[in-house]
């Protein structure tokens, strides 16, 4: 059982995102999981920039994608994603790309971050205080 | 014990390629990958147009990517590919990139792609005859 | 006297398009045109699909850019794009970028695009008729 | 009559870089140009490393391209670059890409790019001395 918090963003595709086999190509899925990580960030209060203005900078460790169906030019994705409760000092998110075109989903994905000190680059073994607290009063749902 | 045949290539990494945090895009490692896998593909005579000529188009349908120290703009990076043997009709490659500058491992990564008909999109279960082929004729080593 | 057809469109840039200075990389600045160009030509029933499916491509064959106040991430831009009647067979495009966070110009551009033939690439020297139709039932203003 | 100091660097487009009319799409350019200044900086001496640590940015204000032929995933390039002298306190280099498949001219391009105070952002109406000095012992030819 696992707590998250859900959000979605849709993202028309550009053209210059397809590549020669007429699809979007597989690397330009990271940066729609980047748009979803951050609608769902600046809707609870949570935005990278917030996170800097705190003194820390949350970079990507792990990145894990399935794709399962290909998106053209053209068509409209949206992209769900869920901040996922951790045990350990990490940010977490999952996401699932729908093709809203064929109502097909295209894609699973899973990032992790870790906290580093801005200035001294160290990785930080605990939650921060403001994100621990932040993190408290989310609309945690189970799945 | 698997069955591997190895590749590199030195990249020079763009600055268009750092972010606002100074260092390298996580996503465009995925394209640093690519660099690895046509080189090791030119290298032994299986490029992308060479799968093409023969009637398949090869998608990627799975990344993994463990990011370990970041790269910044101005450094030079060498990207190791291997080409792992598999038994489903699959062409699983794993790479590391090694930060030139520093002489340390940024990444790890690993990606997966399957066969599918150019023109009618099935998926192959088996390996395509001209693929196999040429995979009994590689140098292949073990690890 | 120019005659012009205007359309905008609100775009969130993104963390993967800042580079090291902190700021939008300039060449991303031509993936906002396209964002213009792709919403203009929706709006009015001229998407590139269209011209697709009437068979001709349309690629770019020139591009102005002048740079006037830099974007940051985070923050969000308007582009306002410009059909722009032309006498020989091209598609001219005119853009201002503004920043939405500071109300300041960020950009001004302007592409050019040529009919091809699909299949045999030939360069069209007048406009063909399905565009030149289009064409005539736009509203134009003058500026 | 101009002066000039020349440099070249060959360039393997990406299949990333590809679109789906399966040609090089145009807004990558920008990136060899790239690739072919920084070439060039290196090579003489003059980084965006060097420019950095002597306290200055210089942004891009000015772009131009155009587009002669394409280029297709999985042939080589050549950009030609020149570092024009400039009266104003400017940094101007002019492009050209070859094909090295077709040996065709597939683009020319010109950037301009101002010099600005690292910290107050302040704009630099002469050249700073670490760069008049430096611009001093080029080896320029005419053309």
């Amino acid at each position: 059982m696992k707590q998250f918090v859900e959000d979605s963003v849709e993202v028309r595709v550009r053209f210059s995102e397809s590549d020669a086999m007429g699809v979007i190509w597989h690397g330009n899925y990271l940066k729609f999981f980047e748009d979803g990580r951050e609608k769902l960030g600046e809707h609870f209060g949570m935005s990278y920039l917030d996170i800097s203005k705190a003194g820390y900078v949350v970079p990507i460790v792990n990145v894990e994608v399935k794709y399962l169906a290909p998106v053209t030019f053209g068509q409209k994705i949206k992209v769900i994603c869920h901040l996922v409760d951790a045990k350990a000092a990490k940010i977490i998110h999952e996401y699932e790309i729908w093709n809203l075109a064929t109502n097909q989903i295209s894609c699973k994905g899973r990032t992790e971050q870790v906290f580093l000190n801005q200035d001294t680059k160290s990785l930080q073994l605990n939650y921060p205080e403001f994100y621990e607290k932040w993190k408290k009063n989310l609309p945690w749902k189970q799945k």
